[in-house]
């Protein structure tokens, strides 16, 4: 007997059976989309977000509608937070009305979790990305795009490259590889974006892209903001693309075929070279797709209806 | 015989017969919502907002969207309206598009009224905020949170405090409760923000909170923006609060059992304390709830088929 | 045979007959709008703004959400593009989340047509406005709007005045007007707005405003923006109005019941005197009425199954 999925702020609150369930339905509605289209029409869905994000805001949404549901956008600028109400209180607002889901992104690390506790029984609350912390549905469309493309998790051997200290993405995807069996996870990344939490628990690190990525049969490569590349030893983004850039002949170190991830926005020429986005073994638009059926896959299952 | 309603921009423009049907109907929601979700499927809402606002905005859009209408969004900020076109024009550019209701918030009074009377029969006008002077949907959550604590509303014995100089939420609140026989409204404030017109008619003034409160059976505390604390003669934020604000020891003045209301977004700690906002005796997360069953009364009953 | 519509990036890019098809389907909406609604439920629209702008995102959004698609909202503000994102990505982004249509509006030219050239069968890329270049359903709406007023286009003698050379509505609605075959077209304005590019191809150019209108059977006034006029050599926009406005006098010049438009925002007693703006003359609000048809026919032309 499986557990209930009430809330989704972390991986880690899901047991291995509830992940594989959620990339099993994520896999069926790939396959044929229009069979669940429709299928929780007049719920809805609240986006809390008080961070900019297109790409997360417009998946959840485009999701839920094509699930029927009914989608409100909230974005902290020009809402009651400019205003000094606190975000308990803005939540218990959101709630007063009603909504089925609410997809939270707040910059502080664990408001998500937080808001999750204060829900109300028929209120689910994701957790879109707090702080640095975690991005779980984004984890979620990253194991779903390697389902795909591996028999087994176990044959995995995966390389996360870049600022892996102040990525949430990253954070989310590991512990949830981990939990599904990864074959081995390879961290790579200047000193100074080495995390100094648990994160590296379980991975094996490297301080050079190539000695990381021989051998691979998968690359996520991580998104870099351009002004963080002023606190490396690293005079500028050409130099960081030339040290810790994913280009073609670096690709032809990995094992033949390797995959090749980015959670996006690409800052082409700096984490990754175009060719190589664009390549053959670029995963990266599917990416975006699976993010439709991993987002769709979770709020059917968080909204099923109680057995 | 009751006239139709046909707009919705200032309380005193509707008779007491068409405001206990709202507030009847309002209660009748509140009582089994799903019977009355999707009875307006198909039709659209515009939300024109010249003032930043969250919980307005989305109460209006998930009244809508819960009743099967569309919803569009417009926010003055990235519209036409920076581009000089006056307000009758965007609002006529609107009304073009052929909805069923519009929902204006802006900066100085009178303006949805002006727009009412600019509106082509079938298209409903709701004033979401006038300057200093309205906010009638406001007014109605307030009435029906009252009308469901009380067996009648000349038992009542309320109290607003703080801002009332400034507050459209009070205006409308006054002369909506003294319309359905509200027992006794008491205002209380500094002088600074105690209002020049006609306001405080049939109403009593205080000068100080505590004799305001003593046996009072509601209270509704008002916003205070935190800037107009330096208008008056009071120091800071915490002096406000110890002078203004609504504490356990102040509530313990009034009778047993006195209802708490706040209009939100609350300050906390400045006009209204932590314990008391959440306190047993609070009703200010109902009143989000009631504002959501309110304005699905309200444009159910503004787009009802012609008889 | 007719070749099937794909993309609506450019007006010359269709055919005459495509363009009458269109005309006629938003005629037959305009008689009976009821009759097209629901026709498209549940397929997906998505509205990427680049630039600010009321109307035309509202007009799509009300004619999408007529028609009962669902609609996403994407401004650049707030989005992945101050991340550093190439449009090209965000464009396979948006693609990759199913979308039936993605109207696009951008500040450079010609990125619609090189977005519509990336897109996969059954997305179909609108162009919302290019840099000065092109408004194409802008340009419908204004083609319907005459058509219902005229009996053949080869009767119209329609001056356009104004800031040409800045206006993507006149060179649109210059060339798709002509392909219908229009009577005559006459461009009026300061030399500095007059356009050195082929806009002004098969028109006869005026510089005064009076000899323009002379004879003329329908008016279009362009908006002006207000900070261009310092560029010319008129002191004011009080000047600017006097030799360049339309007012009563000298629509009195034009034939008899001669028609006035405009694609606003209007800048009155700028551009066009708020008599004639509101006089018995103007088909201006029309013009946004048939905004909504057109949109809705072209969105049933795109989307409509294959044979």
């Amino acid at each position: 007997m499986n557990e209930r999925l009430t809330h989704f702020t972390e991986v880690s609150h899901c047991s291995p059976q509830q992940l594989q369930e959620l990339l099993d339905l994520a896999h069926k509605i790939s396959q044929d989309i229009r069979a669940f289209e429709n299928t929780r029409t007049g719920r809805m869905l609240v986006n809390l977000f008080y961070e900019a994000s297109t790409r997360t805001r417009v998946s959840f949404e485009a999701a839920a509608k094509r699930l029927g549901m009914h989608v409100i956008n909230i974005s902290a600028t020009g809402s009651s937070v400019e205003k000094g109400e606190t975000l308990t209180d803005t939540f218990y607002t959101i709630q007063a009305m009603g909504p089925d889901c609410i997809v939270v992104r707040h910059p502080e690390e664990g408001n998500a979790a937080k808001l999750a506790e204060l829900a109300e029984p028929g209120v689910h609350v994701i957790n879109a990305g707090d702080g640095t912390a975690a991005h779980p549905s984004q984890a979620l469309l990253d194991a779903l795009t390697l389902k795909q493309s591996f028999q087994d998790f176990g044959e995995i051997r995966l390389v996360m490259a870049g600022d892996i200290r102040h990525s949430r993405v990253a954070r989310s995807a590991i512990r949830l590889l981990q939990m599904l069996g990864v074959g081995e996870i390879r961290l790579a990344g200047p000193p100074e974006f080495m995390p100094g939490d648990g994160t590296t628990r379980g991975t094996r690190v490297f301080n050079d892209l190539d000695s990381a990525v021989e051998g691979a049969n998968a690359i996520m490569m991580l998104r870099i903001q351009r002004e963080r590349i002023s606190g490396l030893d690293i005079p500028d983004a050409d130099e960081y693309h030339r040290e810790w850039g994913l280009n073609a002949e670096r690709l032809g170190l990995a094992s033949q075929g390797c995959h090749v991830l980015h959670p996006g926005p690409m800052n082409r020429g700096v984490e990754i070279a175009s060719g190589v986005a664009d390549g053959s073994q670029s995963l990266i638009r599917r990416q975006v797709r699976n993010g439709l059926y991993s987002r769709m896959a979770l709020l059917l299952t968080l909204t099923r209806a109680q057995a």
